[in-house]
């Protein structure tokens, strides 16, 4: 087994000022072509921290890909760490030199002393091109010795999530397969809704038991939704794929009606292929959610295929005048409430002329709240032909969490729908 | 200097299935109480890592975190590793349990084997309340040795991230305080957004030179913004927040135009406060963006003061009957142009009754490309009383980054007109 460590370098990481997402992000790639990440480190912008977690790395594993602290200004110190540790002088690389006036013209930019360092590299690294980005990545052979077992590379990549990206899926990745010829490791994931863990554990309790040692099982929950992720290790990569898609296919009857998808695709992404295959279309009409469902839905690629569009429809006036809601419905039952709902997804579908329209309507917090109605109450309905049904669910209190489960929710809703489970 | 390190636990972590949240939100709120996180590290359910890995943290810092692998299922091994470390037997917790059933029965469901075990802590351990999930939290005290040069202290919490906030917030932060007395660091962060970093830090940089030794400044670039963070340390909290609001003071007017807030909040908290100054209202018309601007104001606490609604004009259709968008203007520049782009502002202002209305209209990709129109190309338009105003921008290839992208440019154009820069 091949192991990487991911070592993460900046204060903004340990101050919280930004979120490590590219971790997230390699482990992904680098599992899909049999390298396993054993560790992530994140350490601040000092360089005795950066060396000594550099040594520990290059001990543990045989790939160490760093990321961070690259950029023009004066709290970037990766550059330098990492040729003081492998004993190496600097030099201006002309190509890098090259892209760089390059990629400042195609932004109006002009060169000055400060960007110009970006071309500046260590002698002992082989040169990592940054198609999209100015700061060059950085690639050292580090031979065994006493401490280190092993042969190790050492990869210093921008932090810049697109740049690292783009630079590992041209460059870093096939290099390192390359190098080190891993061993297969598959995954396949089944993606659940509506079930809680433990629940879905007692379901699944024999499958579960009767998984071979080369299988590994995971449940993965969030946001109302449970990840199921097989982990398959061995050398016959045919195989083991026919191997685990037979277990997803054991699986899956003792939870059919929870299963969106088969594959580690989200909610939006497997609607949109249900509406594809019907044919189908979908408007919106959104009160609390604010767009966040019509952003999900347009967030896929190929979308504009089945959203028509959709109706933020925030004040009670919108959704009289332009959803066309009654307005003695408002008054009768609230704004939140199952009428109104229903009446915003029938109107929706109505004024976008689509086959299917979802609405929202609830109290996101945390204010808005009433003696009858608290913070979380939220409603959802789908309008089709024929009809309109709609859910109610007591969601939580913080605002934010509630705008997200309960788009999740509404596609949920209109999926059962579309299954026929509603 | 108190330090803490983060450990994360769950093979899901490194093989890329989760995204690490939970460590950006504890950076900041131990930098909030003066203790300042030294390190992350992410190792997988694997007994001797988590020991490795507590072994090192311990040995480095006064403050280990742990979050993850305390989940009902087979592959959660936190608890009985940290029982094993600290040669701990394990109870039954009375509280525990009875906030367990409590729990499950608000969730309409049962006590079963599997999840009982939640409730199985170890005499070791202080039990640390999870006031809305089933997995407890534990606190170890963890004496010096020879080894380790100063007390310690070990908490386990469980990985989701709302449990674990509440936990850290209502019980371990304050004990934490209780217990080590930090010493203050005190964070100030200028936002700006339309400037490149390096132009950012060659326009500063006489400022930058001037700042006293206890002073740090750090650039974290990201979407075409800058938050510039200055971080002070010191001993009397009052002075330092002078001193770091004077700092401040001569900063902005270097910038002025470039920056949107001087505290750390998004673009559209700024957006919502200039607007309720103003008492002024918003309406969106929104075609590639599909939502998400919508979503972002909306995603502010009493942002319904000042939003009224929205459209997601995602079909042509949609922008001539909706919004009422003159259908020869379409076909004459195309639905990606400005004309467009102004008149859907301009017919959404008029449909919603606000006094501003932003639009987006554009081809996020990947598909949608014309021989005169590139993936990337989009415009962004502001309705004001009098008259209406466009930008366009070339955005990247990345759909979901175009979308991105694309919005936080739009509410931009908004803040530069209000603020009489365009």
């Amino acid at each position: 087994m091949i192991r990487a460590e991911l070592l993460t370098i900046g204060d903004e990481i340990l101050f919280g000022q930004i979120t490590n997402t590219n971790a997230q992000w390699m482990g992904v790639e680098l599992a899909n072509v049999g390298i396993r990440v054993i560790r992530h480190t994140s350490v601040g912008d000092n360089a005795q921290e950066i060396i000594n977690a550099l040594n520990d790395a290059t001990h543990r594993a045989e790939i160490v890909l760093i990321t961070g602290g690259l950029g023009p200004t004066k709290d970037d110190i990766t550059k330098h760490t990492l040729a003081n540790y492998f004993g190496s002088d600097m030099y201006e690389n002309q190509e890098a030199l090259a892209h760089l006036i390059a990629m400042l013209e195609r932004r109006g930019r002009q060169l000055n002393a400060l960007n110009r360092l970006q071309a500046t590299q260590p002698v002992k690294a082989q040169y990592v091109h940054n198609a999209i980005g100015t700061a060059p990545g950085m690639w050292f052979d580090k031979p065994s010795d006493a401490n280190q077992p092993h042969d190790a590379v050492v990869v210093s990549m921008p932090g810049v999530p697109q740049e690292m990206k783009r630079m590992m899926t041209d460059i870093v990745i096939p290099k390192l397969v390359d190098k080190f010829r891993p061993q297969t490791i598959i995954h396949k994931v089944v993606r659940t809704i509506g079930i809680p863990e433990s629940d879905l554990a007692e379901r699944i309790a024999s499958w579960e038991d009767a998984l071979p040692q080369y299988i590994k099982l995971a449940y993965l929950p969030s946001f109302g939704q449970v990840r199921l992720r097989l982990t398959g290790t061995g050398d016959d990569r045919a195989l083991l794929e026919q191997q685990l898609d037979d277990q997803v296919a054991r699986l899956v009857p003792h939870i059919a009606d929870y299963v969106f998808a088969t594959d580690d695709i989200e909610l939006e992404v497997a609607i949109g292929q249900m509406l594809l295959d019907k044919g189908a279309t979908l408007a919106t009409a959104e009160s609390y959610t604010g767009g966040l469902v019509g952003h999900l839905i347009t967030s896929i690629p190929g979308s504009s295929a089945y959203f028509q569009g959709g109706i933020m429809a925030y004040d009670n006036e919108v959704k009289i005048k332009v959803l066309g809601v009654d307005r003695q419905l408002i008054i009768d039952h609230g704004a939140v409430s199952a009428q109104v709902a229903e009446a915003m997804a029938v109107g929706a579908r109505k004024l976008m002329g689509t086959n299917y329209a979802v609405s929202t309507t609830g109290i996101a917090g945390p204010t808005g709240a009433t003696d009858t109605k608290p913070v979380g109450l939220v409603y959802a309905a789908v309008a089709f032909e024929g009809g309109v049904v709609s859910v109610k669910h007591q969601l939580l209190t913080d605002r934010n969490l509630n705008i997200r489960m309960g788009a999740i929710w509404t596609l949920n809703l209109l999926r059962k729908k579309m299954k026929g489970l509603v």
